[in-house]
Parts: C-alpha cells; sequence; structure tokens
C-alpha cells in the first residue's frame, strides 16, 4: 500500500439480489444437493441453457408484467434479455433439439432465474429455481402425473420436513363443473371459496351471489369444495355429481388413477391430499394442478407448484408436446425457513472435517499426513499461518470444524497427531493411519 | 393446435454461448462436480455472488478490453453489469463482509461469467470458472502457494488425467532479475524467449539484441531460461547467481519453499516443473505464478492458471489482503477436450441406473418396486407410455440406461423383475429384494 493514493469505492451489492456469509451458503448448497439428489433419483437428466437469450425468442408469448420485469438489453446488434424462468427456456431447447432428444424427455434444471420486481422481504430479482418436467412426444401417460407428487414427497422428505401436505387438483375437471354451470370466472369464484376458512361459508356465498351466480350453481360450488375425506372417497363422491360435461368427467378420471397410483408410489396418505380450490394461476395449465404447503408454516403459501400443460413449446414449434412438472422457488423457501428459524447449519462453515496444526519443524509431515487423509476421503485442511495456538483453535471454533490434530515432535515421532474433538474436547494421541476410521 | 393459427418463433440461441446435449451435459455436471469434490476436500468454501453487480462495483479498476467485453446496461435509475470474472466478485465480497469472515479465507467459486468477444471457435461469451483463492488478513504463509499445487494436482488426476505438468514461476525473482539488467520490458523479453523451443537460441538472441539489450544481459537471461534439472536443483543453481537485487533473493527462498512443500505434499516429480520462462499477463501478480499444461496436448495451452497477489481488494477497502488462488476456464476446456476426442460419457445421458417397464396390471406393483430401489439409492424411472416393448428398450438404449426390469404377471406373482443387463444382453429373473444388489 505505501503511501499510495487509492479511489476506494464502497463494496455493496444490489437491493433485492442474495448473498450469504459461509455458513449459510453451506446450508443452501447442502439443500440444492438433496433437491439435485433426489430429482436425478427418478431418472431426471440435468439441463443447463444459457442465462442469456435472444429477447425475440425468449419473449414470444410474454407481456404484461413479465416482459416489465424482464431485464432486457442491447449489446451490438443483438436484443437480449435474462431468463426469467426456466420453463421458457425449456421449451426453446426441446423444440430446437427436437430431433436429437429421446422421448418422454425428463429433465431437472436448477439455476438462477431474473425478475426486476419491487424488491421486497423475502422476494429476490436473481433467484433459484428447482425445477423438473416430463415432456412427452405427442401424448404422454398420465401415470406421470402421480409420479410428479413422489418426486414432492422424497424431495420434502429428504430436506427434512415431516409435516407437510401435496395438495392436487385437476384443471379439467374445474373448467367442466364452471362450464356446466354457466360460470365464466372460475378463478374470480376460486379465489373467493378460498377465503372459505377465514371468513366462512356464508360469507362466500354471498360474494358468489354478487359475482351473479344462481342458487344452484352456488349451492355445487359449495357441495364441491366442502368435500372431505381421502382422495379416493372424494373421488367417489364427485363421480355421482349431476354434471354431465365430458371434461368434468374426463377430470375425475384422471384424478382416479392419479390418486390411486399415488397410493402404489407409497406417499403417506396424511402427505397428499385433493384440493378442489387449488387452480394455480397461470393460463397453461390444462390438467393435474400441484400445491405444497408446510403444515407447520402455512403463511410461507405453497414451496413447491406446477402441472400438467397440453402444449409446452408451441411459439416454438408445431410439434404436440405435453407435459408436467413443477417448480420449487428456491430462493425465496431458504430465506422464509431461515427467518423462520426452521433450519440451521449448527455452525458448519467449511468442507472441512479435520484441521492439522504443524509445530516447529513438523510441516513436511504435517503437508503429507493432510494428503494422506484427503486420498482417504477426509476433507483436510492444514492452519499454515504461524501465531498462537489459541489463535489457531479459535478459527477451527469460528469455521465449526468437528476435529484439530496438533503435530509437534513427539507427535511425528510416533507417526501420530494430538486429535481433539472440538464438541466434546477430548482429546487422544491417533495414529496418522487410524485418524479417518476415527472420525469418519 | 386444432385449426388455431399460431406465430412460430424460431428456436434459436445467441452465437457465442454453450449448449449441450444430455450425454455431454451430463459428462460436463460429472467432472465440475469431480473439481467441486476435490476444492472440498482442501477445506475450500463454496461461495456464491450475484451475476448482476452495480457498474461501479464491479468496475471499479477496469478498463480497455475488459470494460468493452462487459455486458453493461440499465434497468430503472441502476447502471448495472454481469460479472466477467470471479476475481473481482471475492474482492467486492471479502471488503464487503471483511469483519464476518474468519481468515485465511479459502473459498471456491465455480460459476459462470460473461464476456461479449468476438465468438470464434472454442470461446464463449457465457462460460463456468472454477475457482480457489486464499486470502490472508495482513500477510499469508507462502505455504499456502504449494497447497494450490497440491490442488490443482489432485483435481487433474481426478479428472483421469495423468500426462500433466504443473509449471511454476516467481514473479519476484523475475522482476528482481530484469532489474539487475536494466531491463524494463521484462513481458516482451518472455515473449520473445518463449520461441525458443520453435525458432532456435540464436533467433532469441537476435530478437534481445533488437530490443537493446547488452550481451551480458542476453547471456544471463539465456543462462535463466536455459536451466534444466529438478525444481530444487535450479532453485540451487539460481543462488549461484551473481545478482544482487533483494527481490530477486526473496523470489529464489519463496520458490525453495514452495518447492520443497510441494514434494512433502506428495506431487510427484514428473507432474511439477520450475519454468522460468513464465510470467501470465496479469499485472497483479506479485509471486509464484502457475500454468498447467495437458503433455499430449500442447495446443490447449494453459488449461489451468493463477498466482499469488499482494493486494487483492485495494479497490474496496484499505485492508491488506494478499491471496493466492488458481481458475480453470472449464467450458473452453471442456470443449476443447471434446473436439480432441480425449473425453466421452460411453453413451451415459441420464442419471438412470435402472428402468422399470410394467405390462398389463402390474403397474401398481412395478411403482412400488421403482419407490423401494430409490430409497435404496438406485436411480430409478418407470417406463409408462404405451406401446410395443421394442421401443421401450429402444428407450433406455439411446439414453444409456444399464439395466431393465420388465414386470409381468408372472414376475409380479414372484415379487421379481426379468432383469436385462443393456451392456451384455444376459437376462434373469431377480427377486425385487435382490435387485440393488446385483446391479450396484
Amino acid at each position: 500500500m505505501g503511501d499510495e493514493k487509492r479511489n476506494i469505492v464502497e463494496p455493496s451489492i444490489l437491493a433485492g439480489f442474495m448473498e450469504l456469509l459461509p455458513e449459510d451458503q453451506m446450508l443452501f448448497n447442502d439443500m440444492l444437493d438433496t433437491i439435485k439428489k433426489t430429482y436425478e433419483s427418478f431418472g431426471f437428466i440435468p439441463l443447463d441453457t444459457p442465462v442469456i437469450e435472444k429477447s425475440e425468442v425468449l419473449l414470444a408469448k410474454s407481456g404484461g408484467d413479465t416482459a416489465k420485469q424482464v431485464y432486457r438489453f442491447n449489446k451490438g446488434d443483438n436484443d437480449l434479455s435474462l431468463r426469467f424462468d426456466l420453463t421458457v427456456p425449456l421449451a426453446r431447447y426441446v423444440a430446437q433439439h427436437y430431433g436429437e432428444l429421446t422421448f418422454p424427455f425428463r429433465r431437472y434444471h436448477i439455476a438462477k432465474v431474473y425478475r426486476g420486481e419491487k424488491p421486497q422481504k423475502g422476494r429476490f430479482r436473481e433467484f433459484y429455481q428447482c425445477d423438473i418436467d416430463i415432456i412427452g412426444n405427442g401424448s404422454l401417460n398420465i401415470i406421470n402425473d402421480a409420479e410428479i407428487v413422489s418426486v414432492i414427497y422424497s424431495t420434502f422428505k429428504a430436506l427434512g420436513f415431516g409435516d407437510f401436505t401435496i395438495m392436487i387438483n385437476n384443471r379439467k375437471l374445474l373448467n367442466g363443473f364452471f362450464r356446466s354451470y354457466n360460470v365464466t370466472d372460475a378463478l374470480e369464484v376460486l379465489r373467493i371459496v378460498d377465503k372459505i376458512d377465514k371468513a366462512g361459508a356464508d360469507y362466500v356465498k354471498e360474494e358468489l351471489a354478487k359475482m351473479g351466480l344462481g342458487a344452484d350453481a352456488i349451492d355445487a360450488i359449495m357441495n364441491l369444495v366442502g368435500m372431505s375425506g381421502s382422495p379416493l372417497d372424494i373421488v367417489a363422491k364427485l363421480k355421482e355429481f349431476d354434471v354431465a360435461d365430458e371434461d368434468f368427467k374426463a377430470g375425475i378420471d384422471e384424478l382416479e388413477a392419479v390418486c390411486s397410483s399415488i397410493k402404489a408410489l407409497g406417499v403417506p396418505d396424511e402427505n397428499f391430499k385433493l384440493n378442489l380450490k387449488i387452480a394455480r394461476g397461470l393460463d397453461y395449465y390444462t390438467g393435474t394442478v400441484y400445491e405444497t404447503f408446510l403444515n407447520d408454516y402455512p403463511e410461507l403459501g405453497s414451496v413447491c407448484s406446477g402441472g400438467r400443460y397440453d402444449e409446452l413449446a408451441s411459439n416454438y414449434t408445431k410439434q404436440s408436446l405435453p407435459g408436467v412438472g413443477i417448480s420449487i422457488g428456491f430462493s425465496r423457501l431458504f430465506y422464509q425457513l431461515k427467518a423462520a428459524g426452521i433450519i440451521s447449519n449448527n455452525g458448519k462453515a467449511t468442507p472441512s472435517k479435520i484441521m492439522l496444526v504443524p509445530m516447529d519443524g513438523t510441516l513436511d509431515f504435517t503437508l503429507a499426513a493432510a494428503s494422506k487423509l484427503r486420498a482417504e476421503g477426509i476433507n483436510t485442511e492444514v492452519y499454515l499461518n504461524s501465531g498462537k495456538m489459541g489463535k489457531k483453535f479459535t478459527y477451527a471454533n469460528k469455521l465449526g470444524i468437528p476435529y484439530v490434530g496438533v503435530i509437534g515432535d513427539e507427535e511425528m515421532a510416533q507417526n501420530s497427531v494430538m486429535l481433539k474433538d472440538m464438541v466434546t474436547g477430548e482429546q487422544n494421541l491417533v495414529a496418522v493411519d487410524d485418524i479417518s476410521s476415527e472420525i469418519k
């Protein structure tokens, strides 16, 4: 540095962008890794697409709010946009590489997406999505919709959550039902019906009447969304409804097949419900829809949602590519779980399992021991800076390294280390050859 | 689709952006995962920073070519830039979170960076870098520079490369040497000297003379870069040089300590050389520098480079933060290795280890068997679309799934599957309980 004058720029990041300290980053990565491994256990193939795409391609369909949120800019002659989800890039990818892919195409994609939303607590402009989709060529068996529920169940189970509920519904059933009662704004009806637990049945009936619905329609709606029981019980009751619409019937058949296979896949009854009130806002869902709630934290909203769509890539190809998929908005979920104190990394801020500390004259021996441990699969670091022993242990403590091995002349003479368990405080002379079995 | 008219946009991505098909993507991810695991085996902590940063922060120092290549744009009132490397974000991160980090701070970062270079074969505008750095607070022991070589060695070994050479040099030594001979343009000298193998010693001497160097300087330079032998042999010879410069001597001492510890860390002699011709172009290296070459593919250039720098974050803080680190430009390396036919995934295009195929009436049994296998750690998919058996086996073949288990009534009655090894073609009835031990 000397006396050279420097122009210091205040280091900071943009509002609405997440950046974590090591302990949280380790936890974040561990959880993402759990999601990845679960997705792979179902044979989903990893995909990676460019963050920057041509605006004319990426925004082929989008309008309104989405378009406003997109990070769009020019570089040279190119009109560029950052992806705002992983579904549009999937549609583009499948259409572009149609001839080179094997269908059904099962892919997962865990990556960052960008939306220039108004920054607010827990909402991020750059965030991770964890998506899976199964894309058929021309058709896609309905049992895939059941498998998706098994993926959601396995994922949240693997993440350590016990008490969660996956809710499914079917848009065909809803569309057919509402059509047969001449309800044109089904989403508005569902928005009103969603208040039933908080505001009561009478309030909901009044609001529906204000929409101009007749008494028979209101009765049928209250009957539809008021059903309780196991998914297959509800399916049985639905079959008795006096609704002739073909979509309604097709929706019931789909729900029946899906619910039956979900049972076969071993998803416990308590983690899975049929909920005829959910629809997902997005227009493109055409069959099964999913939402997932952590029972003890309903305020988080749905932590994993998705559904079935008839045409994934109609903007990019004339091929019929039906699919079904889900997405976890992971950055927001992580933020919420942390804020609610539900998850923690117990001070673990490094992958290191052990830190070796050489004393005078034992450096080479220590370096060789570290290489040996790494070869045995033990994440190992060596504390190389000089200084007092207390400072070195403080370093290990701050990072949550579970073991420290000090190597002085005596330890070296016995081909050993003085191994300290940083949790219990216990200390023992352990042969270098025995360390990995001792701490594994 | 019906007869609705659609406006089809040709699906394509921007020039200079990499996108892989499943088989290559699997290989790409496996290699990245190997790098990650090796970095973690040395106790490096994962870091993730925003892709988009404030231009005033990210470009605090940059000028010239770098600034021209940056993807920079406005959104609202914000002047934004995409990161063009992982080192500047590290500097910003360490300065910003200085009080919350534990030093020495050992971090790795594997992520995409963006440079709007002229697109050309094997050069990408969006590419992965795999970086490690060790940052000291005020000082950083020189033995860290040796550990970096051990990381490079372990990484390329783990990636399956046997025949590679890590070359190191020291900028202090070079600076002191050239200063003592009044050579002002050291990098130009090294550029000329680099041609010695191709153009011969006489050519090099002539070119150096054209630069205005005297005979004694030229002799000394030819002597310096012409030395052969083991790293410690060369260090011994350097000590006999008649150069009084303090930096030259400090550089020799550093090289000696580093070479000695590299030996202790178990890096084989054949994978590590002292090369006094390398300097790395970047101004900010101040001590040890690294380059790595695959011996059979010298045309790839250095596949892993880096060095020691005195001040990581002088644009963002007055704290003295010396560091040492390396970077692998992975997308380019992957492209080159693929193009040269050095790496292949042998047809493996999915994480699935086994595909189960239900026949009529065995769907529920098959779904339950799949869940059981997944719980046992076997990546399992179920082929759910209807169709001829041949088509199903073709699907498995195309994706390189190693085992297929067909389940008809008879197999189900025996709680078994007809298991086909897709490589040998062998087929056996195997109990569901035995599948995982059979195929693991």
